[in-house]
């Protein structure tokens, strides 16, 4: 995607969500279900939280998206969080992961890393470390303690993102989005997103709202980081703090207009 | 109760609530449990949440109402639900069935039927389309899909409350509140409650406060839906967005007074 | 510690916890988990929510306080409070009880005594009922029943605290922390804060986060109290109700500074 594009795609992808109103099915942790359900409904989608083996299936053969998110992680919701991302493989809806403290714990590691072996996921986003923490024995990207400095972790990233077929979002002061091929950068947000629990898990559901209505897994992210990045600078602007931030933050997930996206956008491509 | 009654009862249970402070049981789902304790304590209600079996039927003995939500379900959830409900029907306890998703997947849908079947329950408050799906295939009652226009739905819903021996509460753009003899309509609310999540969980919930000390289940209903719409309407004036409309819409809850719920309630018996 | 000194040990401590940003591990309840995290993460220190068995021994292990909050209890996560808890004790880290609901239901009773048998809690932090629930039958300390009146309210708690060897906070319009020797007595707070759930929660998990940076439970608990207290009422200078209160709570938590604490805590020594 041109640079001169990014923005009116990100214009279309948000209206798209508006439009279709697409069901995005979490599986997700106990601390963001409520944040995440209302970023959702606030962005135009529409939310649902289901996790018992005995619907997930039916429950995502419903769905636009599935989001996979393994904070506050326990054996059981492994199992939901496998049998759902098989169906929505077969039915080819794209399967977003948040690796929720992967690298903290070897529990949270082997469980993104079996997800990853087991079900196709079109994206997986999260910070540095957690994203890092999936490269394998095995593989020839180098890890965490070998990189230094933006240009090699963009490096790593993308060999990672090739080594696992998928697109990778790394969130951060600046975000990367790569499918190993191509590489766009997000320049959007606000300091005051990383006061609040629940802004990188909210950024993942927001991925799988944008990537129900656009193929691309790359464009999807990367216009979806720009809307919650935009909404969040917005934000920062009409907050004393981040409680107020909280609830200002939906405010502009519900007001952002496309054309505004468009304006305001800061995707780049090298 | 005849129109002109229906301001001073919902100022009465109102005031009732904060003079009692009732206790209510919830055995809800995890993305509401925060809105529907903060929902309940700014009304003036004593929210509890208690799931494990070791200790529901202890918890529900000291409750004025026990509320069952099928949100987020897991089986060991249904058990603690049927516990629970047994103990409170044997004490006198009124229990409110807050159906969530029943109609999207075979398992909320049977496990909704399942709880009629075993408790008494005084009040079903959910959507059309989840209320509807609770019809058997034995039932007399027309499904969803031959319903058109309101009064066929007000017939739909009066026969099948007589069906069911309970109360029925359809909640939407108007709400609905028959036990199958009587048919209250509430007018109050705001369209914003739509874009935040757990609206219709708290809507039951207070339903549970306002039973606690209205024996009545369609004037305790119908009251209790005209405070929460009022508090929406309120909301709704002081806010930029969902974000902001949640934090009002609490702040209204504690704030309304009975007088001003008897002069906005809008409750009607045609 | 005099009162002269105990403003500038608060003001000290927060900004002990701004700098190191501790990991506080909770193992909590489901209604709380979200602002227990936003409340740690305005405070400055780094929340951290797991309790799967598979984890939580690893996960303590990098944390510098456990917190243990017995709210919506299941056998599960008692397993998981155990395990944490021995680890915690063996690598020196204190941890805080939260005996939630202790009192209302023997589970939640028996389990609190049983945490404090086999774990060595640093901190007990509940409301008078919770906290004189776990005088055990052999006590000599005498019952709640028996209590009439501040000052044999303290003379119990002095006791019970002496009994269990841990520090006992007792929260309420006035907030007592003993540890069976020493007796102080904070007086910040607003009574908004018993209108939002999981005020009391929070106040653990700060008190959690000050006694990571700060050794002695009776001076960390003290000065987190104070911290709180004194956090809600600035938020409730700025709110019209308990849910814009809760915004402006966290907005206090993050905005609050090490010299504005030292001016305003209420800690009494007597």
């Amino acid at each position: 995607m041109p640079e001169s594009e990014a923005g009116s795609r990100a214009a279309g992808n948000l209206q798209a969500v508006r439009n279709v109103k697409p069901l995005v099915h979490n599986i997700t942790n106990y601390v963001v279900m409520n944040v995440t359900a209302n970023a959702l409904l606030a962005a135009g989608a529409s939310p649902v939280m289901a996790h018992a083996v005995e619907e997930v299936e039916e429950m995502v053969s419903l769905a636009g998206a599935l989001v996979l998110n393994i904070g506050t992680l326990s054996p059981a919701w492994i199992d939901a969080m496998l049998l759902a991302g098989r169906r929505a493989n077969e039915r080819g809806i794209p399967v977003i992961l948040d690796p929720v403290g992967s690298g903290a714990t070897s529990f949270r590691t082997e469980t993104a890393k079996r997800i990853l072996m087991d079900i196709k996921i079109g994206v997986v986003r999260g910070n540095a470390s957690e994203v890092l923490s999936l490269i394998s024995a095995e593989s020839t990207t180098k890890g965490v303690d070998s990189v230094h400095g933006v240009d090699e972790a963009a490096e790593t990233a993308l060999r990672l993102a090739a080594d696992l077929s998928t697109t990778l979002v790394i969130t951060g002061a600046e975000d990367l989005v790569t499918d190993g091929n191509r590489i766009l950068r997000v320049q959007n947000g606000h300091e005051l997103m990383g006061r609040i629990t629940g802004s990188g898990c909210m950024a993942t559901a927001l991925i799988g709202a944008f990537h129900a209505v656009d193929e691309d897994p790359v464009e999807a992210s990367a216009t979806a980081l720009a809307f919650f990045g935009l909404a969040g600078e917005r934000a920062a602007a009409e907050s004393r703090g981040p409680g107020t931030f909280q609830a200002s933050l939906l405010d502009a997930l519900y007001g952002l207009t496309p054309s505004e996206l468009e304006q305001g956008a800061r995707i780049r491509t090298s």
